[in-house]
């Protein structure tokens, strides 16, 4: 479904939808009456139900991580990793990835009508945090039949669902690999997402949240937050390797405002093809359910004491370019999963392509994954 | 004079003001008939007028880097390094200060009126680069008598001013003192400057840049640019240090989008109230002369090229938790004058503080200056 000027698809054909059969309790202590996940699955579910993998995707990821993207006509977000004898290896393993509540595919989030009023929610939708996208994403499990999964996997704000997965259900999670993540938003990370967020709140098509009743978007708002943001998921490094101070189809500078360079030509695309694809709220909302995470806040602010006592065998990853979730993160959830005497390995990846490496080709990550994938299977008795 | 919501003040009456007597041909071919610039001085010119220290200021400051700023009420930007006594000191030295062509404190700029049609500039005034900055300088210098300056000193885009100085009229320059900057724009600042000229464009009430005549002002993209460029200019860790996760005068987090953090809170002041001190189409301007800065390219992109056979004395100086100018762009600098035998010392200060550390108490940034300013009056001779 292609989008048009004033439309974000938030449904597809191709998704799967759960609907969860009560209200549903929010960390915030509001509820909502009705709502569902829409997700996609890959590969095989085994006759025990032991060979289930969760995927967790990241800020403005969604379910679709194999095959072609309903919108953009692209590949899934993560067929660098994902499929057939890749290390999440579809002819092996059951794969799960569920568009996160607050989100903007097909699952509910402020662009979903308020089943009471029948008007789109805009910012009467409650606020919701990491741990309700693992919490509905628990019961799309329970409706699944899955009691426990092999592993739950993700980077980024995937990662933050994967350690809140690991904290909130040890006994559902046999291993977790949190990736290019932290257990909890820092300053410059809130910093850089309030800027979005007043990116967008200050394009006069927001209208307080209430674009959709109006027939409009703030998509230059967003297409702002979008290259501001989109600058922090690359290093300097790789933008200094991929473009440096290179022109766009010129030969000289214009002395004037075009995008002389093709950093700025790069990041223009990526701010507009952003809008296509993306609603302006669910970026307030789950920006904002990111600067929320902080897994030691309810564990009297001792990270060790979030995995206290647990089984699960965590792989965590990081890169050292990555200045958005830099390796000192990782290593403060190492250290706390180290106090907690729970088995995790930590490989930091050599990469110089930043915050972004964990969706790029990275043959170290896929070795990795693929190892320590393949050890849990072995130890779970998978053939 | 105080700022009102529509008008930003473009004199004021501290401002000595330079008329250049003739049309200013810019580096862009294009030519200003008539330009003016405004600029301050401490201290007093010795008899031989030997003494001249000419300051060079940054992006968004202006030419009041002492005493009462007349349109925040503040201290001048530079209070910390400069004054009786300090090691930019007024009983030595005579300091100049002037504001930047494009600027918008006194100097020509898009905020000035065209002398062709009276009507304000805009976006048709012309480019202009930090060759044109200096160049007009040079003028300001003539008029003054000054021939030969002890030293010229700034941080970040006044570090870029200091080594335009130093490579276009290496005999007028006795000492150079760049400081937090690079010989050229990196591709991850032109990527920042370019969201924060998208956020002032997508702002309705930018108007094209003509504004002016429509007796309104772009304050709430002018604002997000603002908020996005501040995080640049402090480190991670300075956020972690002075803000963490803390929130802003509540007990806990709202579920909603006010600044529940500091940060949040901090970042909408710095927006706000840079908006009452600068033009929009300024910013747009002075962002992008730094963007075109690129020293070597006019000496066959060989750095060392720009400052062959100099007999300038540097001090380059940096910080490693500086990123926007990080120490590697000030080695760059160090290794290009080395190759040209110039004189050189470098020294990395130690500091948490960011790229803002040049404008903060630094202790070892105040003894470096000092001691390297005394060495070079005692050279030249003063008393």
């Amino acid at each position: 479904m292609p989008a048009t000027s004033n439309s974000v698809p938030t449904t597809s054909p191709a998704d799967t939808i759960f609907e969860v059969s009560e209200p549903f309790v929010l960390a915030s202590g509001e509820s909502l009456e009705r709502c569902q996940i829409a997700y996609t699955t890959h590969g095989t579910l085994n006759a025990d139900k032991s060979n289930a993998i969760l995927i967790c995707h990241a800020l403005t990821g969604d379910q679709y991580v194999l095959g072609t993207h309903p919108v953009t006509g692209k590949d899934g977000w993560w067929e660098t990793i994902a499929g057939p004898g890749k290390p999440l290896d579809t002819d092996r393993y059951f794969l799960i990835c569920a568009n996160v509540l607050g989100g903007c595919m097909g699952s509910t989030g402020p662009g979903s009508p308020n089943p009471s009023t029948g008007d789109i929610y805009g910012l009467s939708f409650p606020l919701v945090t990491i741990a309700d996208m693992v919490d509905v994403q628990a019961k799309l499990l329970d409706h699944l039949g899955i009691e426990r999964l092999l592993a739950v996997v993700g980077g980024s704000m995937g990662g933050m669902q994967v350690l809140q997965w690991a904290s909130r259900y040890p006994q559902r999670v046999v291993s977790a690999i949190p990736i290019a993540t932290a257990a909890k938003h820092s300053s410059q990370n809130i910093a850089f997402h309030e800027v979005g967020r007043q990116a967008v709140m200050a394009d006069p098509d927001w209208h307080g949240g209430r674009y959709a009743g109006l027939n409009t978007r703030p998509t230059k708002g967003l297409a702002v937050a979008r290259m501001g943001a989109h600058i922090t998921y690359m290093s300097d490094d790789a933008l200094h390797n991929k473009f440096g101070r290179s022109l766009q189809n010129r030969s000289d500078i214009s002395f004037g405002f075009d995008a002389d360079f093709q950093i700025e030509s790069y990041l223009r695309h990526q701010g507009m093809t952003f809008v296509d694809r993306f609603d302006a709220n669910s970026y307030l909302y789950v920006t904002r359910a990111m600067d929320y995470f902080d897994i030691a806040a309810d564990h009297d602010d001792i990270l060790a004491r979030a995995f206290e006592g647990t089984s699960t065998r965590f792989c965590v990853i990081s890169f050292p370019s990555d200045w958005l979730f830099p390796t000192s993160e990782s290593r403060a959830i190492v250290h706390a999963l180290n106090a907690t005497t729970a088995k995790v390995s930590f490989v930091e990846i050599e990469s110089d392509r930043g915050h972004d490496a964990f969706l790029l080709e990275e043959p170290e990550l896929f070795a990795t994954v693929r190892a320590f994938l393949t050890s849990i299977a072995e130890r779970e008795g998978l053939a």
